[in-house]
């Protein structure tokens, strides 16, 4: 399996994340990555691969205009305004009030935002966009002929919606992956959400279309951020009735319990019959991550990925979140060795 | 004119606020409540009145229940989930996000926040209490037969809404004193808000009624907090529809053109001919504050001030937002002599 990988994801790595009322080391952070790269070479995916320049034109498929004229031009204007701390929002469209985008940048970011957590920093747009072309190289390594391909990317994308940011997150780089699939000629695609977060921001991208079956694996909104999306009873919308499926699940959750969602996904993805898979994956299900609750073992991360193998489907992952960051490689890569065994 | 009073503004006063990407000290401080007293002692405004013990019932009329109990217990709540900071929210329901209730703490501050800036501490229900019990005892004072009243409120009021805080505040304390004008048999009351920030917690309490005229003078939200209300096509709904009136000011208005705006407002109240008038007096008009854009001066206070007792109201003035902290004194004590001189 080709690896896509690049050192740009280093220009992208917040001073800060609130957290708990104060700012803390941003728990998604350079080394993830460096663990990932480090097991992939232990276990012989040595296969490395520069992305190629970004395509823009999915990107702009995939996400609001305005909102992409932000993430470039943001630190540029949130330095003007003489602020000296990264860009965090602490206003936005709340319950009642309006949606009508502000000029001031505050405003604006409050506007584009869907978490506070999150800071944009002076190298963001530069690493976000490295990140999706990351995940456009794979894209294409598949597309090509390949079984699978593993974007490496950093940051994560799939709690970037169509015109917010957030969770870590700025542009949806699974999404794109799946346009692109659709451009080059499939007919549907289906993207398989193992991550321990509701991928809220792929759900909102294609509520409402048929030809990409969305199917998230997570924490029960009641209790795990996003907070505000990732019900089971959230199915699409329109055209897209059916095709969004949320498997939420409650603290404690362990492998029996989160496999048989797994098999339940699959079973889906077999019916829908699409063309090619993208898995956004995040290991962030792990026992011992500090920011999640579900009880997977490293083994089991490797018998799912034999369970994805199974639908023998061209198969995109692009990395998202995990941050027990010791133990992120060797889940991570446990996926990847289940599904080539698998 | 009577003054209502407590120390028990001290029990608020978070470690910091979100601004700019940073923590800073924040700019509702105690020292605000402090130098209008200063000022107040200065100009014989000496007959200085403790609260009476809250009323929840006209609170519990205002504001959800649900609310009013995470305000009450959201601190327990923080500390027992292990976080060491102040309480802020880093989750919100953003565009196409659901509006569920969420469990888990966070999201729960979350659910009920408006902005981000404002932090929850140990003391803030205290605080919030007692605010809320000065504009009551306040409003006792005018109900029984005053001409006016000043309530020294901290934090203040105007942008918490039926059920959500921020904008430094928590209850609305405005909100409060006006139903209980209505409760004592006024038949219609109106809320005059020219604090630089606009009254958005006041006008969603009373959007869609007829009994309370809700007016706001403001930054126009393109440019300012709260950012997404106080534009000028928001004039009610229901029967509501025409008894909220927004006048919505760009970045350098100063006082003719405010005092225009002041003036329309004025007839307005006329026009509408309220039993009683409660002013949400915030002084941040001034041209000197350090988070505003207007470019009052010290005398266009006393001016207005006079220009509002023109109206011949019984009149409640409830303390609201002011961060040139030096001057915020003058400014308030200025509106509160123009109207006994006016």
């Amino acid at each position: 399996m080709k690896v896509v990988r690049s050192d740009d994801h280093l220009k992208h790595f917040p001073k800060g994340e609130l957290a708990g009322g104060l700012f803390v080391r941003p728990f998604e952070c350079p080394e993830r990555w460096q663990h990932i790269m480090d097991r992939l070479g232990t276990r012989g995916f040595q296969d490395h691969v520069e992305p190629a320049d970004l395509d823009i034109g999915p990107v702009r498929q995939i996400h609001d205009a305005g909102f992409l004229e932000f993430l470039e031009t943001s630190w540029d204007r949130w330095v003007a305004e003489g602020y000296e701390g990264e860009i965090l929002a602490t206003c936005f469209p709340a319950r009642r009030m309006q949606v009508r985008k502000p000029e001031q940048i505050d405003g604006l970011v409050g506007y584009y935002a869907l978490a506070v957590e999150t800071a944009i920093t002076s190298g963001t747009w530069e690493a976000a966009q490295a990140s999706a072309a990351i995940a456009q190289t794979a894209q294409r390594i598949v597309a090509g002929g390949a079984r699978s391909a593993f974007a490496l990317c950093r940051p994560p994308g799939h709690h970037a919606a169509k015109d917010m940011y957030g969770g870590y997150c700025f542009l949806n780089n699974a999404a794109i992956a799946a346009q692109m699939f659709l451009n080059d000629g499939a007919g549907r695609v289906a993207i398989l959400d193992p991550d321990f977060h509701h991928g809220n921001g792929t759900q909102d991208i294609f509520y409402d279309r048929e030809d990409v079956l969305f199917l998230s694996l997570h924490g029960a909104p009641e209790h795990a951020f996003p907070h505000f999306l990732g019900y089971e009873d959230e199915t699409g919308a329109g055209k897209g009735e059916g095709f969004t499926a949320n498997y939420a699940m409650p603290p404690g959750t362990g492998y029996d319990k989160w496999g048989s969602a797994m098999d339940d996904a699959i079973k889906r993805i077999e019916a829908y019959s699409p063309d090619a898979l993208v898995v956004s994956l995040g290991v962030d299900t792990f026992e011992r991550d500090p920011i999640s609750f579900f009880k997977l073992k490293s083994d089991d991360f490797t018998d799912y990925g034999g369970r994805i193998a199974k639908l023998k489907l061209p198969t995109l992952f692009c990395m998202e979140g995990g941050y027990a960051v010791e133990e992120i490689g060797v889940n991570t890569v446990n996926v990847l060795e289940g599904f080539e065994n698998g």
